[in-house]
């Protein structure tokens, strides 16, 4: 398949303006390998461009809602089928905007089909729906009840923002947009920058699946643009009911205030910032220091450190066994060569960031990756920090992410001030605890400042590889995430496009076939509050 | 039980500064039929004292959101009754207060009993808890599949201000209080100025029913303010995680706007403002124009058309039927006596709202309410306007809520432009069809449009009387509500103040007992997405 450079509007292909390309209306990729640019050259999708796709996905969005619930399960299978049929087209040009490995790019491949495919089955189960029905009481007194049925609807077309760092899994046909699809609505997506032509085989691929479903034209769009006039149109436009992303915690707040100041507000799902803090309990350390600090050093540099969940701090008590895991780790960063960022915009911030660890008074480097010279220009090379507590309680600017391998272990003079630390902590994606049988009773007492924290607590791990599945929670409470209660991985994230409508009175003609008397589409439905 | 005109800060009351209650730091509520002033002065509740009361809430959160479910539901049972126990001196001072019948308060207590109790089922129930389970796979390939279980849990800290309109019912004790404590979350109440007597009544019940319970001290609080500061000082305080509003859209978007700019924003919950569209269609109003007309009348006078869901806009084809309809309700609302408003406030911009539709240009009286000569200063008179569908279309003005007894009759030339009309109207708790078997083809044509702008669609018969059950939505898209995802009556409404959290390879001795191995709890959960 030839990637065209151009949006895709419901359909069609956006008008390709061949004057443009060469001006400074479009954008190329750029192989973070090499640094050499990519072509074809892709349009900035015009103001125009934007405003018909979201007409469209308004167009769209009553038919596609209510579509059987087969036919949009069937939908979404076809999806995960022609990004598949994209076979190494895909991988291939997606290796070269990302310089992530074949390895990682194939199981991503896989995680985004298995995403769709879990979507589908949430959409045959119709529990989605959340069916609800208090039949009349004609006889009640002092008034008669009222016939009273209810279910959830999608919310309307809603805005997906593809990632850098999940260029299948969390863009174009990523999470986001197989719960919009998953929940009734049309998507427009908007490319990641930094992989416009994977954004646009895959768009493509959903662009062919809306076609060979018979669905409405305007069920899905994407649109281009490397800096932020597509975005906010998306954001501002009256048809645009919802908004998925995922991203800096600069961008997620932009487009919280935007959305907070449309004239009609609507719900903004950022994934923004997190540090995922590692708490190593006592016994735990005296057990297995070395083996923990290997483990989290293969952790911290996965993907070149590149994860939402990445552990950006580990806290501890104070002592030798923490020493023995800090020169563990130290260690292992010590062996791993630095690997290609994503872009030279994220590689720049991570120098950045470690720069301000490095220089930040209190703090000391403990190690770094390997050498990268001779690797490439934007290769990432992995760095540990040491602090102790009062430093780091008193200094804001530890708290905050630096996206990439980079780590701050803070050594604590004890359990309290470390649960004190935790405390004060900004929400969290994740928190994981390393711990032995004899750290119980330690665990106990911090669970519930974990809880509050973070969306995911876990326990002798760490928060990388996200399992996609029904009792996930990638989310948390704000600067984790916009809006604590939701996850972006999941099938619980079909709720965040959802809304609750009731009906009253309504003859059985009228209403929508899943809540008619005797039940004919045979969906789980609760009676007077409880299972039918 | 006497009411002192204090805080509830937990189990104590605020100091009580004599000197203050002379001055200016005190406000007494007022009779509205009378005029008169009622003992006793409340004090504005200090800062200070707001922020005491967040930081109970916060001490008391992680005890409370642990209490064993039969312990949560007791209590909120235990409400119900210490309410109850109140017996005649909470009706009667609800009466002065409000100008309100008694048998309307005690229809209104005994709903406020029936939330409570309600929410108790529910919290039993404990399908609340959302539970989920995907077990361990430690034999899957690429990668062994870790342990995840996910419950809900509550918010934190809420923020719940009393309305004008409902003083039990969406007060104190009411549906946002209930809801709120049912999920874990302790609750700040803000009583509403216009009723401090009652809510410090209901508010020493919730007190005392904590007492009883042995519950944390700051489960409950209550504060007051006849000005913003109160209010203000609640939202911003970082212990707060969510509001509960129900007022005017100008006090709900205010409270959207502080919450977004918080350092940490929190979801607003804001019921605000809606006009609750009737729509005639042309064979029922052919049968039965005259009965809709009466029926029209009691439903837009019932309490003085002070409910969120009174009919304020009525749409149909235009014609002899229609004439028939408005000579009807006009004749209905000119035998009802003008009956008191709530607050003198409520009344100045009830007569401001009907000024401004009587001297719009197209716009005619169509009917009033009886003279209301003799009747208390407060009296609010019913008021019926007529229109065309071009001036309804270009008036924005025309769109506007106006609280109170008045309602605007829109004459539409076709069954397209009343389709038009109701396309662009904003977001709405309600919309009713007045329907015959011969409607059905032009109902089924409008229904996406109306569950598109509306949380309840209904079928001959009005909005107002809601029904509190498993099935409500009172709710809609904004400007109805802040956040159209969501209920503010009615069980489903527990979801409102609920996040999830997910537990990563917990040792089942860390695991909250819900989630345990052999479901120890008992409660409903599911494992790999199917119920267990």
């Amino acid at each position: 398949m030839e990637i065209s450079g151009s949006a895709l509007i419901g359909q069609r292909s956006a008008q390709h303006d061949e004057h443009n390309v060469m001006g400074s209306s479009a954008f190329r990729a750029v192989n973070p390998v090499t640094g050499a640019p990519l072509e074809p050259a892709f349009m900035r999708t015009s103001a125009q461009d934007v405003a018909l796709a979201c007409e469209l996905a308004a167009k769209a969005f009553d038919t596609y809602r209510e579509t059987p619930l087969e036919q949009r399960a069937a939908f979404l299978e076809r999806i995960a089928a022609c990004v598949l049929n994209l076979g190494d087209t895909l991988v291939e040009r997606c290796m070269a905007e990302t310089g992530l490995p074949r390895a990682r790019i194939e199981g991503e491949r896989a995680r985004t089909i298995g995403q769709l495919k879990m979507f589908a089955d949430v959409v045959r189960r119709g529990e989605f729906l959340g069916l609800r029905i208090d039949p009349a009481q004609p006889q009640r007194t002092p008034a008669p009840r009222v016939d009273l049925r209810l279910r959830h609807i999608g919310l309307g077309p809603v805005a997906v923002f593809g990632a850098s760092n999940f260029p299948l899994a969390f863009s174009v046909a990523g999470g986001d947009t197989a719960a919009a699809l998953a929940a009734g609505c049309p998507v427009v997506a908007k490319a990641h920058p930094a992989h416009p032509g994977t954004s646009e085989l895959v768009g493509r691929a959903i662009q062919q699946a809306v076609h060979d479903c018979a669905l409405p034209d305007g069920t899905f769009s994407l649109v281009f643009d490397d800096s932020i006039g597509a975005g906010v149109a998306l954001v501002e436009n009256p048809h645009i009911k919802a908004v998925g992303f995922t991203g800096s915690r600069t961008g997620g707040v932009a487009l919280m205030q935007l959305a907070a100041r449309r004239s009609e507000p609507i719900p903004v799902y950022a994934e923004m910032s997190s540090i995922n803090p590692v708490l190593l309990l006592p016994h735990a350390l005296a057990a297995r220091a070395e083996a923990i600090g290997q483990a989290f050093a293969a952790a911290l540099t996965l993907g070149t450190g590149q994860f939402c969940t990445n552990p950006g701090l580990v806290l501890a008590i104070d002592g030798p066994d923490l020493q023995r895991f800090v020169d563990s780790a130290a260690a292992a960063l010590g062996t791993q060569p630095a690997t290609p960022m994503l872009t030279a915009g994220i590689h720049g911030a991570y120098l950045r960031g470690i720069e301000r660890l490095r220089t930040q008074p209190g703090v000391e480097q403990a190690g770094m990756g390997a050498d990268s010279s001779g690797a490439c220009a934007h290769a990432g090379r992995a760095a540990l920090f040491v602090t102790r507590a009062e430093v780091f309680a008193q200094q804001a600017a530890l708290h905050e992410e630096v996206f990439g391998p980079a780590s701050l272990v803070v050594r604590c003079p004890d359990a309290q001030t470390l649960h004190a630390i935790v405390e004060r902590l900004e929400g969290q994606l994740t928190i994981a605890l390393h711990l032995d049988d004899a750290d119980h009773a330690l665990a106990r007492t911090l669970l519930p400042t974990l809880e509050r924290r973070a969306g995911r607590v876990l326990v002798n791990g760490f928060g990388t590889g996200v399992e996609v599945g029904h009792a996930m929670v990638h989310g948390g409470p704000f600067p984790a995430t916009s809006d604590g209660r939701s996850t972006s991985v999941g099938s619980l994230a079909i709720t965040r496009f959802l809304r609750p409508v009731s009906y009253q009175d309504l003859p059985d003609a009228l209403l929508p076939e899943t809540l008619r008397a005797g039940n004919p589409a045979g969906l789980p439905r609760s009676v007077d509050g409880a299972p039918a």
